[in-house]
């Protein structure tokens, strides 16, 4: 039995990269992508991406890792790169659209991005970004996407600018060679992607995935939603968000249809649902919300065919989650983080269950679940004994999980990397929650510091310290509001420095924040007090304020 | 990026044994196993295999790689040693039950089983096998499987032998500790499991597989198969047959129920496709014959909802396939060996298809296909050359794969190991294909020795060695030949001495075999001739006797 060891025709790393080219066999001319009046089959895709990775190739080489940036929304090109920029040995960094220039600016420069692919429609947020860069550094390479047909013209370029786009993105297809073998990793722990978290200018924390942890967390996620071969994706969640929690690559496992779309919008999603026919989308539950909430609701007119809707990032009101059912959605509910590359918790649904009366069914539904089965362990544990806390649904812990999609870790930042990740070998998440005495994880407060409005990830220190900046100001807290439509909204607890002339109003405050921060990011409320509330060692009682936030009117 | 390195938080080594403690809290009360009146829960299931585990553990101890084996039928306990061996820290074999005494005698004093797990209508068989053991040699502890209800009762032990069974499956799992903690593999590559893959008695190939690969093969062939939550699935596949192509563990990753069932029989079948409501099942083609031809089909009586049939080791015919169709069977077809621990390729069929004429169906579904997404690559080589042959559906080559399923060799055979993987870190499966124009491949003939009867692998060398043990011939050649029923079955050519004073008949020839081998390999037919046809360097032309067998009346 010592003799037999791994060879190499077992060895082979685990990529989803393949799937690409698998899926252009077994699905050649089944439609691939969709988007307006474009549309390609898998053939087209499988080829078109082999002729961007040589292009990215040729420009940068593949000795070394690179890092190709994108700031794009959901649109044909977003989904090619998704493979391109692997296939071709570089790194992909996707970016948030929402975020600001500054902000960008710092990802572009931390991630040492040499290329970037731009949708036309964030041209001018990247240019920006660019001009911010420092006199002497190198700016990346910028090539510009105009491949999609739904929008106004391209504008002539900005002719102040001193930055310019190299090319298109469709010339860098048109010009690859069809024949390009792709760059398979040397390792299945090489780096395969890089996803900010959180957009600080002080410390951007990049997660980076390696190429086996993209496999598992692809192939556990469509055995965890149960995804069937050849769905119809319509693509509400931003691929910029965990890549899509790795359902991009997952389309080619199974031979899906991606329906793109650039912005959400409830008429528009009714009307593809009808048009191609889809059968799944995944969406934060801000979004589920704003779906039940359309006029299509009003008419109660069902859904001609159910469509499974994925949702994550707090468990969807019993009321949302009714109304959607009763349209014909079949609401599915996890848990993830981007450390952990998309889902490893989930609802764990039981056909059994289908027969409870509909609270009951909310109810069940609201907890975030088990484990999937990519993951190999979850727990709740104590912060400071680091124990098991009981499975009686009451005692609270941290959440942490260990298994094959968890980071290799934070970009440049061994610190924050050895704070979440301990020597124990566990992830520490920094959410909260209670192990129910059946083994469903229920989670009892969000991550410490941030807070998830309209799905995206707020970090509440981030908005604290440019309040901090503001000279009134004597204290601040920012801590989540629940809020109907985006699920939560910043609020900040403020108290001013005595004897100004005059004091700031709420109006102030948030118009401050604007002027620095993505606008996603500013309060929505602004609450005066004289003194923020302290423990004994004079540190600031969130919980406290949290309660405050959630009983203001 | 390069302090970027594996952590203890993500290299949880993959195996698929922690899917039972997740069934046990994801589908705790839900069916895990029915067996005529006796019914599991996945909590059960995971306590009673937890029991077993501590049992094995405290029997043989952990520290060393012992061997399991069990000879048994599609019965609960054959499920529940699926998980609790080589949760104990041991490596599970199971032998094929139609084997003979001898042959089982070799393999268990091969794998040097140190103990074994006996299904009660294999007693005697096993006794048997035993007392074959070389006198000095120290036997494998035995435990009854005594807990099925459907059979005769236990015959009185048979005072003669000299053997005696240890103790009782049940008692075993009574006696153990559900707090057991199971022994995580230190490195995934740690061997788990060991099939046999031919019984000969001069050099028996047992394929041993790793938790990493049996992860793998068991997630992939969930994915290709797009097995939903909760199916009811009909162990019409014998689970000694590559462990059930690993759908014994994939069972437990979406809470299956699994209906256990001892003998094939089209009636019993249909009986417990209505009562159970089976939406899964796995067979042979020469099953799914006999389930097409059923006086079910007679009445021609429609199931009263699809059933999903995963069929390989030989295309169905176009006949059988549109028979089952008619039925309300779903036919899905794959290709894989028990060194690749399940299906490699499947048919890869597309929804759009559906719509074509029945016979285009049946010949589209009759080519293995594509690669499944957990194999890495699949290719046709010419056998000198190395290179891939033409992709024009005519050019013939050997079938040669590679993926993280692929075993980690034969035990204690580093020569077969080294002759079937060779440098190129291909696995060359022996079997001989075609790759057609749109990627999909075609099986052109069997694996050169091998002939499938009835879903059982006959090698055609120890057939011929049996037969040139008699002294009346003078050469022999064993091929497949063609059968409704069976698939194949062996057809001997055998040349005689001359000058004999009798000369042996058919019947003296295939009697002979019986007495030696295992029923199922003796020829079922026997073709005299004067001389075998041969090719100028001796070697007998095997290709032009499967032809002469083909067209035997």
């Amino acid at each position: 039995m010592e003799n037999l060891k791994p060879s190499a025709a077992n060895s082979s790393v685990l990529t989803p990269l393949g799937f690409l080219e698998r899926a252009s066999i077994a699905y050649s001319d089944c439609s691939s992508i969709i988007h307006n009046t474009t549309t390609y089959t898998w053939s087209q895709t499988h080829r078109r991406c082999l002729q961007l990775a040589s292009s990215i190739a040729a420009l940068l080489g593949i000795k070394e890792r690179h890092v190709v940036s994108v700031v794009a929304f959901n649109i044909p090109a977003m989904y090619e790169l998704h493979f391109a920029v692997p296939m071709s040995g570089a790194i992909l960094n996707t970016i948030n659209t929402r975020l600001d220039a500054r902000t960008i600016s710092v990802l572009l420069r931390h991630s040492q991005s040499r290329l970037v692919f731009v949708d036309q429609q964030c041209r001018s947020l990247v240019l920006q970004s660019i001009s911010l860069f420092p006199p002497n550094s190198q700016p990346p390479i910028l090539v510009l996407i105009t491949d999609d047909d739904d929008d106004a013209l391209m504008p002539a370029p900005s002719s102040s600018s001193t930055v310019e786009f190299t090319t298109t993105y469709e010339s860098m297809v048109e010009g690859g060679d069809p024949r390009f073998e792709w760059v398979r990793p040397k390792s299945e722990w090489d780096p395969m992607v890089l996803n900010y978290t959180s957009g600080t200018t002080s410390s951007p924390k990049g997660v980076v995935h390696c190429h086996r942890g993209i496999f598992i967390k692809t192939v556990d996620s469509l055995i965890d939603w149960a995804v069937p071969k050849q769905p119809v994706y319509l693509w509400t969640l931003p691929m910029f968000h965990a890549n899509g929690w790795c359902f991009t690559w997952g389309m080619a496992a199974v031979g899906g249809t991606n329906i793109c779309l650039r912005k959400f919008d409830a008429s528009t999603v009714y009307g593809l649902i009808d048009r191609h026919g889809i059968t799944h989308m995944c969406c934060a539950p801000a979004v589920l919300n704003m779906l039940s909430n359309s006029p299509h609701n009003k008419k109660e007119q069902p859904l001609k065919n159910p469509v499974h809707i994925l949702t994550a990032g707090a468990p969807p009101p019993a009321s949302v989650l009714l109304r959607a059912e009763s349209l014909g959605f079949v609401v599915s509910h996890g848990y993830g983080l981007t450390e952990t590359a998309g889902l490893v918790v989930s609802c764990g649904w039981r056909k059994e269950w289908n027969s409870f009366p509909a609270k009951e069914r909310a109810r069940l539904k609201a907890r975030q679940g088990v484990r999937t089965i990519g993951l190999a362990q979850l727990d709740v544990v104590d912060r400071n004994t680091k124990e098991s806390v009981k499975r009686d649904g009451c005692s609270v812990g941290e959440i942490v999980v260990k298994g094959g999609s968890v980071m290799l870790g934070y970009l440049k930042d061994a610190e924050a990397t050895s704070l979440c990740i301990g020597n124990e070998g566990w992830l520490y998440t920094g959410d909260v929650g209670v192990m129910h005495v059946d083994g469903y994880l229920e989670i009892k407060d969000r991550r410490k510091d941030v807070i998830i409005s309209g799905g995206e990830n707020v970090c509440s220190a981030e908005v604290e310290s440019v309040i901090y900046s503001n000279p009134d100001v004597e204290e601040v807290a920012v801590v989540a509001r629940p809020d109907e439509l985006w699920g939560e909204t910043p609020c900040a607890f403020v108290s001013l420095k005595k004897g100004l002339d005059i004091n700031p109003c709420e109006k102030d405050i948030i118009e401050f924040c604007r002027q620095r921060l993505p606008h996603f990011m500013a309060p929505r409320t602004v609450v005066f007090k004289d003194e923020l509330p302290k423990t004994s060692t004079g540190k600031i009682q969130k919980f406290l304020l949290r309660e405050i936030a959630k009983s203001l009117p």
